[in-house]
């Protein structure tokens, strides 16, 4: 048996049975079944070394979670119910078995936590280290939330605090999926996106995809700590980190007029450790974004790059 | 809109509405809907420049079809019938727009052919290329074929010829799904594997998952011409090649005793430009392979490598 498979059959017997599927990992190709009448949900996320994540100094079992996490977070953005994924990982010749263990060990503590299959993967050689994870969900037929579902009148919701990911969150940051799912559950949801390039850039995403505008209030923007930590308490700077930086992985998506007051009754006692805040309203004219400060307008807050660059 | 939207609109663009799935690409997720009472299948197979193909001198559009084609030769492997892909890529700084339109576009004939939908990808900044794409496939529940389902006694048959795919075929090889779904459709299959990592290694997999053995014709085996090519005429280095060469593609598969008649009588008539051979039957003994020849016993070929090492 070659290294190849020694490691493939290492990593195998790390997956409790429960999570593999209805086929045995090892075999060509990995099986589940659908209840009837759901839509399946499918996307793909890579991480690669040097791009999203740093190899030196950080725990191989945080960025195996990352891997898997962000997929979740796609599922979450769809208000879908995350049920399986697979990866393929591309893996430097330098790199120990150790090392792949601990990021298995990583990924799969996610798996099981937020109750998703390990259905296959695949390793091969590489140059530089990346991870290619492919999630699948489900959610009703018309269930599926979209980025161009946004309505003028619509209000503008955010959950958690933004900015400053790159402190730590981006690692530790927890994918969205049942408070995602609350929300379809507890509103007529319009559009909805996970924030991954950005607050203003992935509002930018769901305006265009809905061919709308939006009118942002500047003291509604929730403002991390580690925004405001990187930014050493300077507030415009701070400010720019929660609009612009990258990976927050929050929720942002809009609701019908009349749907805020039942989410600000139910989503207390569902989540009291989040915060939940309402940016703005969603307005006619196409991807324009105003801002208003107490009710009265004002300009635009001076920013650099409208959000981060995953390429 | 930077570079990344920008690349990632004009690839959306060539991408043909009836092969995006129920949501346009370009949101978290695609989705698709599947049949009732079938089983889902899921596999992921990346390639990566250096390892699976060369950059300079390779057409890019056989580098995008070769990355599906592996994928879709594993739902053959299954029985499975394809019905969607995802696929993210890793792409170096130097790599022009053109390169990637051509690669998507050889890609994407390919999903035409196939009748797979698109549902979406993720394009990465990375030091060297690569694609993993992730297939979806549908069978009937208990339908799928594994590898573990090889019994002594079962014929073993294989479609094509082997060996030297090096020089033109891993490259152009067409992905055995039909001939998966004939076999299924019309024999009683036991286990079944497509050959990526080699006749033996293959042979090996499908003998381990299923506690058998083998006794092997050594007269049968269907030595391609690219395999004789490679060998300059040299016969056993043509047989050392059809066994041991990565990326053939073929099915390798066992069938019931009866069966192999059915398939003798029907094959012909179905795909009468694809050879199948029987290259010998199951037998008790754990991953026990012994040959034979003109019904004698004889001695293994002599083989510096049981197969070919993705990793």
């Amino acid at each position: 048996m070659n290294r190849e498979f020694a490691l493939i059959e290492k990593l195998k017997k790390r997956i409790p049975r429960t999570l593999q599927g209805l086929i045995p990992i090892g075999d060509d190709a990995g099986m589940i079944t659908l209840a009837k009448r759901t839509g399946l949900l499918v996307s793909t996320d890579a991480i690669v070394e040097g791009v999203d994540f740093r190899m030196s100094g950080t725990d191989p079992a945080l960025i195996g979670r990352k891997a898997l996490a962000v997929n979740l977070s796609d599922m979450a953005a769809m208000a879908a119910r995350p049920v399986a994924f697979v990866a393929a990982a591309g893996i430097p010749k330098g790199l120990g078995e150790r090392w792949m263990l601990r990021f298995h060990e990583g990924m799969m503590r996610l798996a099981r936590e937020y109750q998703v299959a390990c259905l296959g993967g695949d390793l091969s050689r590489a140059r530089e280290f990346f991870a290619a994870v492919t999630i699948l969900g489900e959610a009703p037929k018309a269930g599926a939330v979209l980025r161009s579902g946004a309505r003028p009148g619509d209000w503008i919701g955010v959950t958690g605090t933004l900015g400053g990911s790159i402190l730590r969150h981006h690692y530790a940051f927890r994918p969205r999926v049942e408070e995602a799912l609350f929300l379809r559950r507890h509103a007529r949801l319009g559009g909805m996106i996970d924030i991954s390039d950005g607050f203003l850039q992935d509002l930018e995403h769901v305006l265009r995809a809905s061919r709308c505008g939006a009118c942002l209030d500047l003291e509604e923007i929730p403002v991390s700590s580690d925004a405001m930590a990187l930014a050493r308490g300077d507030s415009p700077r701070a400010l720019e980190h929660a609009l612009t930086d990258g990976e927050d992985f929050e929720l942002l998506f809009t609701v019908r007029p009349g749907d805020r007051k039942t989410l600000e009754r139910l989503w207390p006692r569902a989540f009291p450790n989040l915060r939940l805040s309402w940016m703005g309203r969603v307005t006619k004219g196409r991807a324009v974004v105003r801002w208003q400060c107490g009710g009265r307008p004002m300009r635009a807050p001076k920013i650099k790059q409208k959000g981060f660059s995953h390429f």
